[in-house]
């Protein structure tokens, strides 16, 4: 069975696919509840910034240093620097991963910092980049500055 | 003379500490013109995405890959962890930063993946973050998550 934090994360992504956006979401959890979710919103809001990582931690909206630091945040796909960035300035101490096979992010970086990643190769979570990348090359593209 | 895109990040900064927030400005530029400029807005959004750097790639919006490669972030701290990733996902080649005293940022993370960084050790940021930082350190502590 799947982790429903995982679960909680890939109905953002499916919620922001049907609103005619990119199809990747994460939920944020504080010791075993969902502080902040969300799903990118770079269609849905013309914003940049919103990957879904990002809207997860803006739903969260100002939290201390104390709580992020017993945070979890679940991510569909593997982090970009952007939002491995955020995590490491909010010192969230661990990342669970949906995949990284049709994207990866700044694993490493955030691995050399300590942070702990969990990676689930979701069959659910590549399947649903798969499609997305072969519908719409040009908006993945400009996602992640290609 | 100090430079006109530094200038205008300052005067980012002023404009946010005029509005009770954190004296953070940033201007982004593309080709000699100002595509995007803001400065932090956690006091007055209670966004803790909007750093100033964040700020100024909103307010830029979306932006082809093309564009970026050829933009100087102009900043007037050194910047952090979420603000270095989003320059690097989005390839910035070079950051001017106003100073690195009173803060520094991840600059060896930038600097390793090949962005040009200019450090001006301005006397106006660097007293502006010093007294900012003497007046609310409970709200540049959460700011940085400390």
């Amino acid at each position: 069975m799947r982790d429903p934090f995982l679960q909680a994360a890939i109905d953002e992504a499916r919620q922001g696919l049907a609103e005619g956006g990119i199809p990747i979401g994460s939920v944020i959890v504080h010791q075993g509840r969902i502080i902040g979710r969300g799903h990118n919103m770079r269609v849905q809001k013309g914003d940049p910034l919103l990957h879904g990582e990002m809207s997860a931690f803006q739903q969260a909206g100002r939290q201390p240093a104390s709580v992020y630091r017993e945070c979890v945040l679940y991510t569909t796909l593997s982090p970009c620097p952007m939002c491995s960035g955020t995590s490491l300035l909010y010192k969230v101490p661990k990342i669970v991963i949906g995949e990284n096979v049709t994207f990866l992010g700044a694993e490493d970086w955030l691995k050399s910092q300590g942070v702990k990643l969990v990676v689930a190769q979701d069959e659910e979570c590549i399947s649903m980049m798969r499609q997305f990348i072969a519908d719409r090359p040009e908006l993945w593209n400009e996602d992640i500055a290609v």
